[in-house]
C-alpha cells in the first residue's frame, strides 16, 4: 500500500512557502478533492471558483490563493496555488524508487549501450546499439529499436515502442502504448497502386515532453519529424511525418496534425481537433475543440470551426445557426439546388 | 480447428425456447448471414426489415420473429430475437476452454496474488501485490501494474496495459492494447512551461464494463475515474482523468471525454463525438455522431452538432444549410465583414 | 549506423532510366530534401511547385521532372519522378536484412507452423496452429493468435496484436501496435442492459495492405471483415466489424467506418472522417477531412461536411457562413426559438 505521508501544517508551509492561518501543529495525512476530504486531508482551492465548495468541504486544512477567506478550517496561502498544489502531492505521494538494473527476462541485445543507473523492466527489449542514458526507466514489454537513444530521467511506460533511430531527450514521459517512429503515410499513386515511399527519416523529441497512451508520431520521410521541448501530447493523438510542433504546445485527446505542417511555440490543439498537412501555424495558435484547420494560421490567433475561422467569428456563426431555417423560410430563395447536384 | 456444432431444429427450440415450424429432425451445423447460409445452416432476421433478403436466402432454417412470415423453410420464433441469437451462437461457438495456470514464459512478481484458477498467458507481466480473480485470464503480453487488482471472470486481451491500483470488476473484457490508468493530461502552466501534476488517483472499473482495443481511460488526479457497471466502451475511445461514467452507457469508437465530466446511466455518445470537460451530461443522453458537446445537457436529450444542440433543431439546420448559399444572393447584407477581422 | 550508400550519376541514371543532364562521373553519397541537401546529396523536385525551392537548394545533383529546367547542379529527368524517388531511396537505404530464424526468447506454441525463412523477433508470441509464410518478418514483443494466417513477405511490426484465425496476405505491413480482429462492438440491447453479441467471424487482409500504427480493425459478428488488396490505412484508423474496404483505397489517420459498411474500390477518406454504418459507399468516392457521411454515396463522388455533401455545394456553404451572422441581422425572422426546446 502506498503509505500516506504525515506532515504537520507548520511542516508544510516551510515546504511550501506559505503563510499559516492556524494551528502549526496540527497533523495531516493526506490530500484530497473538497468534496472527498474528510478531518485529516488537506485540501484546496487552486482559484476562487471553489470557494463554495470549499466553505462546505470537511477538510482538515486547505491550500488555498490569497483572495479566498473564511475558509473552515486552517489555511495554508500561497501566490501560486497550482505550483504548491504539485509540491504538496510529491509530498504526499513521492515517486516509487525504482532500483537500476535490468530484469533478468528482459531481451538486450548485446551491443545495447545502457547506463548502469537505468532500469529495465520484465520482458522489455532494447535492440542493438540502442543507448539509454541515466536514470532512464525503461517500463515493462516495451521496445527501444536499434540505434534509438532515450534521454536522461526519461520514462517509457509499458508497451511503448520506440523504433530504429528514434532519439529522446531528457526527462521525456512517453505512457503506455504509444509508438514513436512508425513509417509516414505516403505512397506513389499511380495506375499500378499505391507505391510505398520509404520512409527513412527519424522522429526527435526533445527535453520534458509528454507522449501520451497510444499516440503516435510517425517518422519523417527523410529528414526528421520533431517535437519541441517542453511539449505535452495528450493520449491517441496523431503527428504524421515531417511535422515540427514548437515548444510548449498542448496537444489534446484525439487531435491530429497532417504530414508536413509546421507548429509554433505554445500552441493549444484543443480535443479532437485536427491541422492539415503542408501548413505554417504561428506560434501561441490555439485550436477550438473538434476544429480543422485547412489553412495557414498567423501567430496569435485563436481559431475554431471546419473550416477554421477567428473564434469570435465562429461564436457568432454556430450563435445564428439555429435561425437559419427560419431564415430560409422568411426569405424563401429561388434557386433550391442551385449546383445541379442531387442531395 | 473450432469444430461447428450440429443441432436438430427440435434440439435448437428446446435450447431457445422458440415455436419450431418445421421439422424437429432435421440438422443444421452452423450459423451464417442470410446472404452467405447454405442449406445447412440456420440463419436469422433480428427484425423485419431483413423480410426481403430472408426470403431470398438460401439457408436451411431461420431464426425469426413472430411478424416474420413465409419464409422459405423451417423457421423457429421466438419473442425476442437479437437475445436467441447469442444463445444461438453460444451453442454453435461455445468458448475456447482455457486452462488455468500460468504460461512458464510468464513474468509473475513473487508478492503477486493469483487465483489457483487464473490464468496467465505467455510473456504476461503480473506485478507485485496485484490481485489476480477466479478464472480471470491474463493474455499474452498483457502488463499488470502493481496492486491492480482483476475481479474474477474477468479477460483482458493481448497487449493490454494496467497500471498500478487500477481496480477492475467482475466479467469486465479489455481488448488488446487498451491502456487503463495512464496519467491525466494535467499540468500547471505558467512562465516556466507546463509544470506536471502528479495524478496519483486510480481508475475503478465496474462489473460487466468491456473496454475496445487501443481505448484509454486515464488515472484521476487524487481521486478516481469510474466506468459505470455494464458500459461498454468502443476501439480508440479516450476517457480522461476524473471521469465519471454511469451504468449502462454505450461509447462508440472514438469518441472522447475530457477530464472531470460525468455522465448519467444509460447515455450514448455515438461514434467519434466528443464531450468536454467539467461538464454534466444526464441520464438517457445520446449523442450523435461527430458531435460535441460543450455545455451541459439535462437527462434524456438527443443532441448533435458542433457544439451539440438538441437533434430535432440540428436536422432542421442541416436541411436548410445548402440553402444558405442563395440566401446570401437573396438578401445581401452589408458588412460582409463585420468582425475587423481577416477571413 | 546505416552506411549511406555511394554512386556515380552515371549509375543512378542508369538504375533510374534517367536521362542526365551533367557530369556522369560525380559522386553523390545521399539523399536528402532540397532545404537540407548540401553538394554531396542528390535532392529531387517531384512536381514543379518546389521549383523555387530547388533552385535556392545547395544539393549536388537533382532529380525533377521533364517541365523545371535551369536548375544549379547536373539533374536527373525522368518521367514519373515520385516512383523514381521510391527507386532512389532503396539504393541509398537498402532495407535491413533479416536473419531466418526465431528468437531463443519467443514463445511459439509447438502446433505453430512457422516457414524456415521467416524470422521471429524477441518476445513474439506464435500460438497454435498459427501459419507464419516465406520470409515474414514477426517484430518483437508480437501476439499472433491461434490459427492466425501471415503472408509471406509480410512484416508485423512490435506490439502488433493479430488475434485467433484472422488471415493477412502477402506483402502486408502492419505497423505497431495495430490490433486486428478485436471484437466487434455488438450488443442486444434491453432492459438486462447491454449483452455482448458473440463476435465469432474474422478478418481477412489481402495482399500489399499496409495498416497504420495503433489502428484497428474489428472481427466479423459471424462472416468477415476484409479489406481490398493494397488498401493502406494510416494510424488510429478505426474499422468496425463486417465492414468491406475495396481494394486500392487510403484511410487516412484517425478516420474511422462503423460496422457492416461497404466501401468500394479506390475511395479516400481524409484524416478525421467517418462513415456510418450499413451504408455503400460507391468506387473512388472521396470524403474530405473530418467529414461525416452519414448516407450511401454514389461512386465516383467527393463529399465533404457534417453531414457530408458534394464537395463543390459543402465550399459554398462553408464561404456563405461568416455572412450568417449579418442575414440575421438584416431578416430578423420571427419565431426564434421556433422549436419549443430551450438553447
Amino acid at each position: 500500500v502506498a503509505a500516506p505521508g504525515r506532515f504537520t501544517l507548520g511542516e508544510l508551509a516551510a515546504a511550501l512557502g506559505a503563510t499559516l492561518e492556524g494551528d502549526p501543529a496540527r497533523v495531516v495525512t493526506g490530500v484530497a478533492p473538497l468534496d472527498r476530504a474528510g478531518p485529516a486531508d488537506i485540501s484546496f482551492l487552486t482559484d476562487a471558483r471553489h470557494r463554495t465548495a470549499a466553505r462546505a468541504s470537511r477538510a482538515g486544512a486547505f491550500l488555498a490563493p490569497a483572495d479566498v477567506t473564511d475558509l473552515p478550517g486552517p489555511t495554508l496561502r500561497v501566490a501560486a496555488p497550482p505550483q504548491a498544489l504539485i509540491t504538496l502531492l510529491r509530498l504526499f505521494h513521492p515517486p516509487v524508487p525504482v532500483s537500476p538494473g535490468v530484469d533478468p527476462t528482459a531481451a538486450i541485445a548485446p551491443e545495447a549501450r545502457l547506463d548502469p543507473t537505468a532500469s529495465v523492466g520484465p520482458l522489455a527489449v532494447v535492440a542493438a546499439r540502442a543507448r539509454v542514458g541515466a536514470r532512464v526507466r525503461v517500463g515493462a514489454l516495451v521496445y527501444v529499436g536499434p540505434e534509438a537513444e532515450i534521454g536522461e530521467d526519461s520514462v517509457l511506460h509499458p508497451g511503448v515502442v520506440v523504433r530504429e533511430r528514434v532519439r529522446l531527450g531528457r526527462r521525456v514521459i512517453v505512457h503506455a502504448g504509444a509508438v514513436l517512429g512508425a513509417d509516414g503515410f505516403g505512397y506513389a499513386s499511380g495506375a499500378g497502386g499505391h507505391e510505398k515511399i520509404p520512409h527513412v527519416g527519424v522522429v526527435v523529441v526533445e527535453d520534458d515532453v509528454e507522449v501520451g497512451a497510444n499516440a503516435c508520431i510517425d517518422r519523417a520521410g527523410l529528414a526528421e519529424t520533431r517535437i519541441g521541448r517542453g511539449t505535452k501530447i495528450d493520449n491517441l493523438v496523431q503527428v504524421a511525418h515531417d511535422v515540427a510542433v514548437g515548444p510548449g504546445c498542448l496537444l489534446v485527446a484525439q487531435s491530429g496534425i497532417a504530414g508536413s505542417t509546421t507548429l509554433g511555440e505554445g500552441c493549444v490543439l484543443a480535443g479532437q481537433s485536427g491541422v492539415g498537412g503542408h501548413l505554417e501555424v504561428g506560434d501561441g495558435v490555439r485550436v477550438g475543440a473538434k476544429s480543422a484547420v485547412l489553412a495557414d494560421v498567423p501567430a496569435g490567433r485563436t481559431v475554431s470551426g471546419i473550416p477554421a475561422m477567428p473564434h469570435a467569428r465562429w461564436r457568432r456563426v454556430v450563435a445564428a445557426l439555429p435561425r437559419l431555417p427560419d431564415l430560409v423560410r422568411a426569405v424563401r430563395p429561388r434557386g433550391a439546388t442551385d449546383d445541379g447536384e442531387t442531395p
